[in-house]
């Protein structure tokens, strides 16, 4: 008997990494406008091998850049590149398709709904609220509430206990093999990888989702099926 | 013989009191439709009154009204005043009209032009590039720059040098006779009081601008007759 439906968000909700790539590439456009003194293609292979550094969240990515490539930060540039950033990001913060008309149907059938997220809280609860799908979620844990990633069992167990709902009364939907379909598995949860989004290939040894979905709209049909 | 003009930035430039509260409110209703349990008044009053504690510039004011009002910080509240916040923000970023075209005609004719804010050098450079006028002005100094408010004469003075401008040869433009208007004066440059935007009535003993315009259009001529 499935009772929730937990969701990753990066790549599973949100498409993150369009929104993120598209954003990166209107920030390098706007500072070379304002005056950045690099061709664009090799700008951006900088500002990439930064993220890798720092990481995909890192917030004073720009700043860094400019330290490296300028020696300093110059806040005109600076600034043109931050303003170019969140216009396109703000515009490509949007679920999938089918993400909101999914959510509503598995809650008129009466299911629970929770995110798990390795994101920081912050930003994970403005992705939700720009997407404007807060409201569907009857839990939420980040990376803050948690202090561990997944496939560490930690923030599931956490989601599980807030709905107060057992792990074999649960489907784990995610993008990502090795760490939400393997953490959702090892606690017995029923997993649905995302395949509609960036989803990465598993490798070999990688644990086997039960399902794959190419629309989140599969979704209702593969839940009410176990009941 | 003129030969540069400096401009005050927020309500001279850029209409930064109707982005304030048109920001502000977008950010109250959202609270409460994310579940604020407020009427909208009582919300708005008490969060200006800590705009009044903590300054217009404080980054972190929906945080502290949470604390405020819930005794915390509700991340779910508090995205949706963020998100709406800045959706508005972004919008409502707009010079004042015949700001563009007059900067325009100004550099056409030659002068040099400057900004002196005591807003942030983050804030100041982002509300300039969010408008796209960075590109007109031979010198931006901020707070951060100069360590000092206005009236303090530090301001003006790091700009007329970086210019080589003498403060006879310059024009300043600003909305508060107090803080813009009398540092400029003390200085010995010509001043103009904006009254086209959020400009405060001077007191008794205020010193007396040069020139108060109702249109920046105006200062073309202003400029052009002190040649």
């Amino acid at each position: 008997m499935i009772r929730a439906v937990l969701f990753d968000l990066d790549n599973t909700l949100v498409d993150f990494l369009r929104m993120k790539t598209t954003s990166v590439d209107a920030a390098v456009s706007a500072m070379i406008d304002a005056g950045l003194p690099m061709k664009k293609t090799n700008a951006l292979k900088i500002l990439w091998e930064l993220y890798d550094d720092y990481g995909i969240e890192y917030g004073e990515i720009l700043q860094q850049f400019l330290r490296k490539v300028l020696g300093r930060v110059d806040y005109k540039i600076l600034a043109a590149g931050i303003i170019a950033y969140r216009r396109v990001k703000a515009g490509f913060l949007e679920p999938y398709p089918h993400v909101i008309p999914t959510l509503l149907r598995l809650k008129e059938k009466g299911y629970l709904l929770g995110v798990v997220s390795d994101a920081p809280r912050m930003r994970a609860w403005l992705r939700l609220a720009a997407m404007k799908i807060s409201d569907f979620f009857d839990v939420v844990v980040t990376l803050d509430d948690s202090g561990k990633q997944k496939p560490d069992p930690t923030s599931y167990s956490i989601a599980l206990k807030k709905l107060g709902v057992k792990p074999d009364e649960a489907v784990f939907v995610g993008d990502n093999t090795n760490r939400d379909i393997a953490g959702a598995k090892k606690l017995g949860m029923t997993t649905v990888l995302a395949k509609y989004g960036e989803w990465s290939k598993p490798g070999k040894n990688a644990k086997k989702p039960d399902y794959g979905i190419t629309d989140i709209a599969r979704l209702l049909d593969i839940v009410e099926g176990l009941k």
